[in-house]
């Protein structure tokens, strides 16, 4: 017999367009611990037999796949749920086949000759014995009895009745011939993180700016004084420019100056100096013994420290003596300063990522990894990770989460969306966003539908950041105290993982080095600045009121269930999330903000009301959690005025009516 | 040292989102013999270098790869094409590296300091110097030239007028470094059909209804005597339902009646008597050879001839006796007969195929196919393939079209999109489509839109019938002449491939079997039919109109230029196709069409003049090779009006102003 190129052709049954699938499997899909993946599929077979089709889970590594069977939605379509409860890696594949039984009880539930039903009644006993010979002993003797009965009647309307009998469709169930089963072709995969990596709040502290005099270079032990207050705000993770020893050689001064002062610092990213690298800490900070103290006491503050990394290297690096081959030498025997265009790093050496020592390069740098996980850290932000190898990052990222699933890598990647996407499937577990530059309605709406609602979601989670120690945004620079309650608002309900660049977003900063720059006037970047953290008009309360709103709403600790509504003024912004808390209990969040930091601004929303768990027959609350003020409502077309001095956002719970009026508490 | 998973770590550029790609690479796309595949992917690297991407391509079982340059499209999207000029199967993929001297070039044209650009003067010479040890005898030394005299030069002026030396960048060209090059993971196929794959005008005859006389059974040599007249319509596909001996057993009567009378013929599909099965031919149309003759007469008519292929037997098939294993028997020793829901094929027995001897079946199945290749057979209408395995016919048509590739094969699967498309993708050359049953505009529009725009155009060419023997739709029972009129030139307009069941239709035949009924009344599938065919009122001159207008312009010999214009009339409907037939020319049909057949129309239609090749400034003539009227037109706005009873269908050949009023024929 020549070989026909097919296993087995009587696999008869097809399984396509799979989803969530990221690039036809090559990457897996991410969720958080207790999320669910809901998995559909194109699912068909020739002719018109009935089809069982189950989806196959588990946990990497467990012996047995755990089996679901899939509904079907119509046009071939079918669909099955599972849930991830572990941290690390699941699998998911499906399984489909001709189901010879329940095909045999659907043609018998509409035939209406009696000698055809009399035929079918022998052809299904047939099948139950077939069953029977694949059954324990007790399940045996029961299909033996059904089978028996099947043969010895001579009723059709007992015959149909039996073949219908849902207790047989059970033990059928079980005993399904599954010989010619098609098996999907790929083995999917899920990435599952710890719940920080769908829901947190970032604050961003330069260590060194955290001492109580003006003089003092601030240490770890300094640190831990403001972890009550950055706790207090609702923050959980609380992340560090870089800890190491600073370099001298081309150290900037003030302001990115070239030459440094003999007291100026340097950047924090001009790593390595004669006392050690990247497994090293400044002196001026503490010690290791300092440093692993501040991140169990941040932990007992319910904060977790995230850490910078930045793979590159001051020229006063221990690399650069101990190996000058990662370096690429100019013949002068030079290294060409980084770059990110149109910034320039004169203190900073790239890494060679193309020299013949790529793996030793590889090995050292995952061994500084290696060497704060043992100090406790399991948050890491990377520093421009696009300016070194995407296979270097799969690799590094798949081996940490492979022994320490609960890590979380943060992309700082500002550049090209290709990049920024690849970066995410390849591995990073949050990546920054456009967001810092997106103001106004048009460009929000389609900017985060597009994050919320596209199939890039099942691997890029973003992160907003309504600034950083880079970027001061124009809308800050301009809009005074208003474009900052704004834009942190907007950060905080429109992005579940957000973050700011603390003591100088919640002191209103926003003064740029210079016009049309986005850098700050005395950068924190290049000296140690002095923060009045109790200064009166500070935000801290009105940042520590957003969080706690966060924290109380499952509907702002995700990003899918985003929906924009209309509202009739292109400035006023509208839209919600909703999160199902039980089975009768919608959370439903509705913010609109006033994107006009000038002005008031008023409109007629229009919220899907039945979408959102509320009556559309029923009046019912929209309670402003910023406010506290409470607004009865009714239908879905309702009106909103924002004063941007006062508040420019509402972020409203809409509580449906649960008691009559013979009642205090009307609303849920 | 430890396996730290890449190959090469050095590998440092991406390639994803390539396009087309069916499903992954898992299936070819499809084009016809003398067409372009257009070439996307993203293709990006980290840090900021420059790249060289090559698109490469090959005729399946050449040693080299051709190769050919990719342009930046923007956004990190690259283009490239070929084009494909051999039957068979084509293979492409990408390579694409970091080019150092590209990168090198970049940089120097950009530097401004004395002392940068000597420094990099003296690193491009390295650059040459290595280049120069891949090169031949006679490029190193032009190489070594060029290094010296960087090596050499004082002045940065010359410095930078060397780096962009284009005879150096040409030599560089040919010598770049490859080592680190990435390869796209997938190598991915063209399937190369000849043209009439892609372009093609088909005729359904029942050689039975051939003959001069009421009576008589209709001969292949009788077939002999309609093609001038075929050919004369400008059909180049000449379609015969089965050829083969008809059962006897529960043979149907006409009009599907379930007992046959002495004299009736039977359904031609019923296949399989005692003279013989799939490889036989039914005695009365006459022998193998007189068969053979026709197949060469009809092509000297410039007619190809299609064969039908049904996969089922007649109880009276030799397989039931020489091959009892392929048949599914019931307890009382019969097979339960084949059913298209709600249809019944009581004079059919299905083909087992979960048989155990699957492979003996498939191999049989493929040598039916072989036996008609041999008799010069080349097009192959496939019936019900949907109610057969998918892998079966991957299988059977990969190994047909990989010894003759000239081969078409034409799904009949009017069934569930996926199952259509899957039956695409498998390897059919063309498929049946819902357009028999899309009438409105809107309808029409959606459903045109997806065929001839959306990602299944890779696969799924469809081929436009307004009948067929088993659907007289509707809009034919009720419409009356103009809706004949209206629907065919529908599909010769819509569809670069279009069939019509040929008698029935130019005749006008509207007579259903019943209300509510597609069937025919007195259908050729149960009995023999005499046609008029010098009737007056026939559509063949109509018909020949359109088919001539089809070869004459190349606008409609291809589906995907295919656009929907604006009219304001919902029963008007406007569309266009257009070709570039020359650097200067494109050869551009404006169809418009009244969809009511009862009434005249009247509306504005809004055309996108640039797009289609016209001078939005300039007076042109559209040009209605129907009618032969010409009309001056100017601007994107225009009237027309369609008297359904005189013509329901413009189809308007848009000309150009080429000459001045000084010369006679002024429109292009």
């Amino acid at each position: 017999m020549p070989d026909i190129g097919a296993a087995d052709g009587r696999q008869r049954v097809i399984i396509e367009g799979v989803t969530p699938e990221v690039d036809g499997g090559r990457f897996p899909v991410k969720r958080s611990v207790g999320e669910q993946v809901v998995v559909e599929a194109d699912i068909f077979c020739d002719g018109h037999e009935v089809l069982r089709c189950l989806l196959r889970y588990r946990c990497r590594g467990a012996a047995d796949w755990q089996e679901t069977p899939m509904q079907l939605l119509g046009n071939d379509r079918w669909r099955a749920t599972f849930s991830v409860d572990e941290l690390g890696t699941y699998e998911y594949t499906l399984v489909a086949w001709v189901d010879h039984f329940l095909t045999w009880r659907h043609d018998l539930a509409r035939r209406e000759d009696e000698q055809d039903i009399a035929l079918a009644l022998l052809s299904g006993a047939a099948l139950l014995e077939a069953a029977a010979a694949r059954a324990s002993a007790a399940d045996r003797k029961r299909l033996g009895t059904y089978a028996k009965r099947l043969r010895a009647t001579g009723s059709a309307t007992e015959g149909r009745a039996l073949g219908a009998d849902a207790d047989l469709a059970r033990l059928m169930d079980v005993y399904s011939e599954r010989r010619h089963a098609s098996e999907y072709e790929r083995c999917l995969c899920v990435t599952v993180d710890p719940q920080r990596a769908r829901f947190s709040a970032w604050y961003e502290l330069f260590p060194r700016s955290a001492a109580a005099t003006d003089t003092a270079h601030g240490t770890f032990a300094d640190c831990e004084k403001h972890l009550p207050g950055i706790a207090a705000m609702g923050f959980d993770v609380l992340y560090l420019p870089p800890i190491h020893p600073i370099g001298t050689a081309f150290r900037k001064g003030p302001n990115n100056a070239l030459v440094a002062g003999d007291n100026d610092p340097g950047s924090p990213w001009a790593i390595g100096a004669a006392d050690g690298g990247h497994k090293a800490i400044h002196a001026q900070l503490g010690t290791l013994k300092d440093f692993r103290q501040l991140v169990k006491k941040a932990r007992e503050h319910g904060l977790e420290l995230a850490m910078d990394i930045a793979f590159q290297c001051s020229p006063d690096h221990p690399y650069v003596k101990e190996h000058p081959d990662w370096f690429r030498w100019r013949p002068d025997g030079t290294v060409q300063y980084a770059e990110n265009p149109p910034k320039k790093y004169q203190d900073i050496y790239p890494l060679d990522f193309e020299t013949e020592s790529w793996r030793e390069l590889w090995l050292e740098l995952k061994s500084v990894i290696d060497f704060w996980l043992k100090q406790g850290v399991r948050i890491f932000r990377v520093d421009n990770p696009h300016t070194k190898p995407f296979p270097m990052w799969e690799w590094l990222i798949g081996e940490v989460k492979r022994t320490h699933p609960e890590t979380i890598f943060l992309a700082e990647a500002f550049t090209r969306p290709r990049i920024m996407h690849r970066l995410a499937k390849l591995g990073f577990t949050q990546s920054y966003t456009y967001f810092t530059w997106r103001n106004t309605k048009q460009e929000l709406t389609e900017y985060l539908t597009e994050l919320s609602q596209d199939g890039s979601r099942e691997y890029f989670r973003p992160n907003l950041w309504p600034n950083t120690p880079d970027i001061l945004p124009e809308s800050l620079q301009f809009g005074g105290r208003p474009a900052f309650l704004l834009r942190v608002a907007l950060a905080a309900t429109l992005g579940a993982n957000y973050g700011i660049y603390g003591p100088a977003f919640e002191l209103m900063e926003h003064q740029p080095r210079g016009p049309r720059s986005e850098e700050y006037l005395d950068s924190e970047k290049y000296q140690i600045r002095q923060w009045d953290l109790d200064r009166s008009d500070s935000l801290r309360h009105y940042i520590a009121r957003l969080n706690h709103i966060r924290r109380d709403n499952p509907a702002l600790q995700g990003d899918w269930s985003l929906r924009f509504h209309p509202i009739d003024n292109d400035m006023l912004l509208c839209f919600s999330k909703s999160h199902q808390v039980a089975p009768d209990e919608i959370n439903t969040i509705v913010v609109v903000a006033n994107l006009d930091p000038y002005n008031p601004q008023s409109g007629w929303i229009n919220l899907p009301l039945t979408e959102l768990g509320i009556d559309p027959d029923s009046a019912y609350q929209a309670h402003d959690l910023l406010s506290d003020a409470r607004y009865l409502w009714q239908g879905p077309s309702n009106f909103v005025r924002l004063e941007p001095d006062a508040s420019p956002v509402h972020i409203l719970r809409l509580r449906r009516r649960v008691r009559s009026e013979r009642d205090f508490d009307y609303f849920l």
